[in-house]
């Protein structure tokens, strides 16, 4: 099962060039927190913080692509963790399906903060249990 | 009109941090330089001497959703110069429908050269003429 999640913190730590998202649990007190490149925290911090760009990013050409095919964004979940990789998808509806696509979960968050509301973000049960 | 060109060469000079995208006119001799950022020119350059990355990278994800949404790309155009900002588009097929998406030239090349052979790269005449 999925545990519905929202973004709790971005975290810049300029020692040892680590950064990290934090996501909190809606209904509950689990928290979550994942490492992501530098490039994606800034992607995500200025979407966060700032107002839209003036010409559109990638995650905002990726959100008018999706549009323009007749596609809508349902969620994004955090699946799967392995070999130390943590492992998303991205859910879309076109019309009657649905359509489920792999990325990293950098991707997924960044894809769900180019939204208002931002889209559900989802980590699903053994996720969260292999990392408590 | 526009004009096909190919990717030539990618400029990562250090000196004050410039970075630079080489096309050259696939009939003729003429060559059309763009700056882009960093990020991007390391997309396109990883892209171009790497195997493919283990996990999506943004525009691979961006390729992903264009097949899953039933579309396949046609080209990419550098198409206009306003205010020392170059715009692009990218363009799409899904079925009998061409769409046609705005975005930035580092995010049209890039999106190209995760495709094989490559996707065909255009500059509009007039933009051509600007700079020459």
């Amino acid at each position: 099962m999925a545990v519905q999640m929202e973004l709790s913190r971005v975290i810049v730590a300029e020692i040892n060039d680590q950064r990290a998202i934090y996501l909190r649990e809606v209904n509950g007190q689990r928290t979550f927190l994942i490492l992501i490149g530098p490039f994606e925290v800034q992607i995500i911090n200025r979407r966060l913080l700032e107002e839209p760009p003036f010409r559109p990013l990638t995650h905002d050409l990726l959100r008018n692509v999706i549009e323009a095919l007749g596609a809508t964004p349902v969620d994004v979940t955090i699946s799967d963790l392995k070999d130390h990789t943590y492992y998303a998808s991205l859910r879309l509806k076109q019309g009657d399906k649905t359509i489920n696509i792999d990325c990293r979960p950098s991707d997924a968050i960044a894809l769900a903060v180019h939204y208002t509301p931002i889209l559900p973000i989802f980590v699903e049960e053994h996720v969260l249990d292999e990392v408590s």
